[in-house]
């Protein structure tokens, strides 16, 4: 890598981590921008994503779905590979991001833990393996006193990997927030359960329970580091890849 | 005892271990009755709940919330203790469950297992000396695939513990079955989760999580004998006493 | 299946649960032999090995070290399938085996509950994703008290499968029952702790811990009938398969 | 509160979560002394323990049992409560400890994480009423790769909380780091496993277990500010007690 890692939104809560997760892994830090115009002491600031494209090896970007698309630009513009955490991108974001994908290596992933991509790896094999009308599958999360939603997008993810793993659509069989009289659990269905307490920055369990075995697949995070440490992770790996638009599974190995 | 332990729902699956259990205690069994009209062998069926309540020196009885007002009005009536397991009962049912207690002695419990009622005396301890604006009191409980309703009876049961500690009515507090967009967490809310899968007997855990700590109490109960062996402790221990409304705490001796 | 599935000493603990399981998973019993030379009511009892494997179309025997020679030579001369669940193997049984696999599809395990091969293989994955410098690999298990030894085989197995998804030798890198001044744990260990009381069957749990995330896999059996369930399951994959010596693993779809 | 709550040991690690946690609590802060000579930013530096002890209503002392006695004179001699966190204090160090709690109120304990007191406490209530024939008392610990030692002493703590239930000395029942051939487990006793990994501040779960059911108390720390914030609250809690020697217990309301 010549010119290093490049980070937007460089002076926000990420950004800072994002900064020092490139120095913990004795890597090049290229330099940020930030739309507050100020930076962090010792990196370059630059004037715009054009610039930051320009003088960077690979982008890394946990800003807001708004700037999806020129961002998009930039990056493809510059031959600069890009590594993409931002969540709610809209479906002209999404195409904006697989063009840019044509051009570039993108990496893009609702969660750079390394540990949450492979649970959900795993979630995908273990549905596969484990027949539906045996083994319920149950996901509970839980999360600080400040979430506003449930089930976490991480759940919903996991849920996603259990319905892919058993050829159905999640949106058949999920059941969520059990409360009152619910009858009783419909074979195959995937339930979800949310816990909320403390500053619990996020745990995942996905259970299996048959009559005379339980399996679970546990996640715990413990700091919003994890994050930082799974981009910057994964913008190392970009550097030699072809164009492509890639997840954190590719990074880890788990395809 | 004269009569002996009528059992409502005699020809079920707690019926069965009801009955057994009463043979275990070396007590008589005085008959049951069941919506089923069929019996079990060796044990009379009366025809109804006021001809078992009649022929009873208490009535053992784990049927449906359907069920609770006419068992009631029986129970008062013919001056026959009543020992109740029934989980669901509507305000309404309470209090017909109530006014039986005016006039013969009830035991009214969402669980009949030592380990749970010393549970729930621990729960409202912990509730006591720990603040709630500090602390997030959430409860999440597992059940068989065939449960219909949820939170459990002993979900809701540590939940009045954890109020009573507090010195707040459960109804005030309670968040059940969250699901969508549901702000943030309320301070001194007592959370409920209902997972369901497998073949669960029962298991619930407290959970108490500040920032920095988290405390937990958890049962896990393998056996649904553990149920009818208590079951039959309660309906010993009502022979002799005066009308009222117990708890298993009180058979225990735990208060 | 024309004949059905025979079992090798049918009367016994095991014998019974597959007889069971046969029934349950709605296949043909071809019949059973037992050493104590009495059979189960409604089950053919076949004189020896030989006239038991020439009348099914595959012999699931949870039986005794001392039979796997004369069993393996059965089944490979009557080219019937096998499903092997002894214990205890000497190399010259295994070599036995391995014989009969180049004739007949030949399942052999330590272990047939599916979800504990399942969590095996999964082990060898994440410890070959998650590296061994930042992901501290911790095996607790906890079993009935009546247990003589620990750790557990199949806790043994997960750390075996943790060594070979890291190119190691579990030998090299295990600690076992910490106790007194340990010293801080060696990068790369292994850990097991084992759990003693009650009646619990198995419970196993494989938990990477680093600094921002903890990953934890765990297993927990209900009743030995797991075994039995997976046992059938396997028989049952084997027909139609080529000659071959195939593990719970290729049943489960996990190579 | 006139004077506020002074901390010795102001500069130190402890020190400086204390005086958050003074803030954070909305309490006064009188001040500190260090042996460093330096204070924390906005707070008054006293010469010595005496002029500490005459300008503070009560002193925080996380420091060194070197430093145990000479406080314990000062507190005393002032008239100022104290608030006691330090380890390894002598014999010697105790005497002068309970000395000054006949002039002043003394807070002394080995942990003040409020949660583990209270854990410690139940856990005694646990154990005393639950037969140790039937119930199996198992303690996990789980602390971060640089600890030395093993079982914890807070575990420690906890075996002797369930020993005291029980009415033994845990000396004649403990079973800790079972490796290899251990022969079934004792009835009475009480085991211990240690995990180790990551960066886990303190995990601890004590566990009854019994055949047909199990019940569990687990205390988890994320935090070391949780000893912080237990200590403030037994400094406010000192106000306006007569003399006397008291735990974390006492100010938890758990006697």
């Amino acid at each position: 890598m010549d010119k290093g890692i490049g980070i937007a939104g460089i002076a926000g809560r990420m950004g800072r981590l994002l900064t020092e997760e490139v120095a913990a892994a004795g890597a090049r830090l290229a330099g940020g921008i930030d739309r507050s115009g100020s930076g962090v002491a010792g990196a370059a600031l630059f004037p715009d994503i054009a610039a930051l494209a320009a003088g960077s090896d690979v982008v890394v970007d946990f800003t807001h779905a708004s700037t999806a698309i020129p961002h998009a630009r930039a990056v493809a513009a510059a031959g600069t590979a890009w590594v993409l955490g931002t969540s709610g991108l809209s479906a002209a974001d999404e195409t904006a991001v697989a063009e840019a994908a044509r051009h570039v290596p993108v990496v893009y992933a609702p969660n750079f833990a390394p540990g949450v991509n492979l649970v959900l790896a795993l979630a995908e094999k273990l549905a596969a393996a484990l027949p539906a009308e045996q083994y319920d599958a149950e996901i509970v999360e839980m999360h600080h006193r400040q979430k506003v939603d449930a089930p976490s997008g991480t759940a919903i993810g996991m849920g996603r990997a259990v319905a892919k793993g058993r050829g159905v659509r999640l949106e058949d069989v999920a059941e969520s927030g059990r409360d009152g009289h619910t009858g009783p659990r419909k074979t195959g269905a995937i339930g979800f359960a949310a816990l909320r307490g403390g500053q619990v920055v996020g745990e995942h369990t996905l259970l299996f329970a048959a009559a005379t075995e339980h399996i679970a697949l546990s996640h715990r995070a413990f700091d919003r580091r994890a994050f930082a440490t799974g981009a910057i992770r994964a913008a190392l790996w970009t550097q030699g890849r072809p164009p492509g638009l890639y997840s954190m599974m590719d990074v880890l190995g788990m395809r």
